[in-house]
């Protein structure tokens, strides 16, 4: 990036931005990382916009000097997504964070893109309502629908894909446009709230969006399920999926991640493999998708499910959860994490599971598995020191070995994490290369200039369009 | 269309497709119409392949010749959407009607784009599975998606949309790609299944699809439930949908839909606005649903429902709902219909009603209302003579009003139904210019030619990227 071209839009920026352009070196490093293992590149300058017309103006100014845009919500992406890996400007949404509107009577909501997802359920605390999408970490609504996140509610609610309904963004040029409407279906025309659901900021800029709520469910259960064996746990989730039991969570824990939360959020659980549960209903549909499930698993090695029947030892329960990925880092002092996350047919689950396991202890490497089971889609966190470079090496190696299964069974590199720069190549090992042709031919035509998160998705060495 | 270039093209096919490719006036005729309100126009020619390789060397030797590809499934789209008002050829994947694969695991199945919807069903029958989306007619597969159809399951199972997990297409330089994958969930790279999913054919040819398939429910509840008036019928839909019980269907017929169904079906219906209901679930969940919305619906003028309680029974109720427009066209001799429609976020589904009864019954047409209430979706069927033309008008005249006034409350111009020919302008009110030139960019940049379906979703008079 030629300086000369930040410094101009700098220039071009500070009159109506003031102190809200950050330029210092100590301001730019606060962007510099995220919670990935692609290393730390500071951007050249951060603006931090309150308002649609400021976005479409940074947008025009960037544009005018030939200066990359990286989008950036809460910095919590785990594949380098919203990594300044090209230098330029980093738009930092955060300060975009009211919600518009809450309407109960149509189950929807509008949001600003800096608005995060606990924000928002604690906003509609009094409103009996809620939203289920729910990555580990509390992102921001823009970042989530630009990387398609999903989370331990999915298997009942969905992912990101199925809870934006409208969309208005600002493109490569600073038009506005806005996609979709506040009905619950439509087939007016291509779908382009879903093209821009999941492009990591590489097509457009996410300045406002419509999410679907749901209703607060009559009854909640909820507990831990100790298993005698991982496969038996896989096994009962696998069975229950197959069934059409509608849990709304069912979240698999693998004994080094049960012992890591039991450190991290002086939990006391039995360090085996373990099932979190949540089912939503009236009280008597929990209890009766309680009794299915325990039939299941009673048959696979199940234990005594230990249920979290108050709303705080729920909420202390989810917590720990959430809070795996840091808990990992904290089992060795001074340890990094590099998390991945694969998604396959539920019914090749066991194996992905098994041949990441063998995987992981074959190399000797430290690193719980864990994840969204009722989705086929897992997580390997792996806990490395930073200079141990023949772990890092044996880490790449398993997480390609985890790639090349789930593609193998016809899974997907990725279930909720996004591309980034992290699995640019497994995108074409996914697709095939005339797929990925193709979403950089709309990359092109649509960001003619290449200015718009550069580096995403795709690499240099990848087919380029023109 | 110059018909030299036809006639080359048909000379280079010929050799390859002998009698499945169709040049008799007699044969094309077949070709002409459709479902809609369009008015008819044969193809040129007519082509039947049975493989994808076929289909990519049609579609290579139409790019070759500059000939328009119209592709066909049913011919039961209602807005012109396969209409080949710009001659050329028609694609017929009728004969790639092969069930390729069914996965009771994984949920799914992968099917050619000629399968219909009650063909899947009825190869499902042994498995325990079943495949919702079910518009009024027997449509293929790849019509529905092209189409992003929907139907009376959407309330529980989603759209089209929301049960297309990857797809083959074919690109108009006649690159096969894929899209997407058997993952329940992913977020690599741009969403191309959800961008072919309502294209209209306009942007490649859908060659096959992999679809989420659904467990049949353990106990099914359904019935008729006539009520005083419209829209206490309606509110029951609005608190029913806003209090989140998971009914399967309901559906809406206004007293002149009900006397449609009479006639054509033998029913034997209260000819009161009448709500179609299906409750899925356990055997004590669909009780404890049933008592909710009775309790709903007896503080709004709800009267008896009456149960089907037989397969039989059930089977007959929904097959008069699915032939609700011959019923309507039934009505009038020599009668023909245009169905419209359009979808509303669920709070303003009452006024839209009442809206688009008064303008009916202010132009004195006969157009029963019926719809899928708990999407906030409903039809209007305009019976109409051919050569009345200010009936035609009249009807016009109503269209418009629905949409502006669906669009008014931030609904959409088309619930299901697709832009076609006869919305066109409607997606340009819907979505604004700038949206909509987004739209022709990637038709263009994917279509340089215009040669894939032409006319459909964009008029000449609308804004064109290049």
């Amino acid at each position: 990036m030629a300086q000369e071209h930040v410094r101009a839009l700098a220039a071009a920026l500070s009159d109506s931005f003031a102190d809200r352009l950050l330029t210092s070196p100590a301001a730019l490093a606060q962007y510099a990382g995220s919670e990935s293992h692609h290393g730390e590149r500071a951007p050249d300058l951060v603006v931090r916009p309150q308002s649609v017309e400021q976005v479409q103006q940074i947008v025009r100014a960037a544009a005018d000097h030939g200066v990359p845009v990286v989008p950036w919500g809460a910095g919590t992406s785990l594949e380098g997504n919203a990594a300044a890996v090209a230098g330029g400007l980093c738009l930092d949404l955060s300060a975009m964070d009211r919600v518009l509107e809450v309407s109960a009577d149509d189950l929807l909501c509008v949001v600003e893109p800096g608005v995060t997802r606990e924000q928002l359920n604690a906003e509609l605390r009094a409103t009996g309502l809620f939203f289920p999408v729910d990555p580990g970490a509390d992102a921001t609504l823009g970042g989530m629908i630009a990387t398609r996140a999903s989370g331990t509610n999915a298997v009942r609610y969905g992912t990101m894909r199925e809870n934006v309904l409208a969309l208005k963004v600002v493109l490569a040029d600073g038009t506005l446009i806005r996609t979709g409407s506040r009905a619950r279906k439509s087939s007016a025309g291509y779908d382009l709230t879903h093209l821009f659901a999941g492009s990591e900021g590489t097509l457009g800029i996410i300045v406002e969006a419509t999410l679907r709520l749901h209703g607060l469910p009559e009854a909640v259960l909820a507990g831990t399920w100790p298993f005698e064996t991982l496969d038996g746990a896989i096994q009962t989730v696998i069975a229950t999926i197959q069934s059409g039991i509608p849990v709304a969570r069912m979240e698999l824990l693998d004994p080094a991640a049960i012992r890591a939360c039991n450190r991290y959020a002086q939990l006391d659980l039995p360090e085996r493999p373990t099932l979190f549960i949540e089912l939503h209903g009236s009280p008597a549909g929990v209890q009766e998708q309680l009794a299915m499930i325990q039939a299941i698993g009673a048959e696979l090695g199940g234990g005594e499910l230990a249920r979290a029947a108050e709303t705080e030892a729920r909420a202390r329960l989810w917590k720990a959860r959430h809070q795996a990925l840091p808990a990992a880092r904290a089992m060795v002092p001074g340890a990094v994490t590099w998390v991945t996350d694969v998604c396959v047919p539920i019914s090749r689950l066991a194996e992905a599971i098994a041949q990441a396991q063998s995987a992981i202890a074959e190399k000797g490497l430290l690193a719980p598995i864990l994840g969204h089971v009722g989705d086929g889609n897992f997580h390997v966190f792996f806990v490395l020191h930073p200079d141990d470079e023949r772990a890092w090496a044996a880490a790449h190696e398993v997480n390609d070995a985890m790639i090349e299964h789930a593609l193998s069974v016809g899974g997907t590199c990725t279930g909720e994490h996004g591309i980034g720069i992290g699995k640019r190549e497994a995108l074409v090992r996914e697709h095939g290369s005339e797929a990925v042709l193709l979403m950089r031919r709309i990359k092109d035509e649509l960001d003619p200039n290449g200015l718009l998160n550069p580096m995403k998705l795709f690499g240099d060495s990848l087919p380029r369009a023109r």
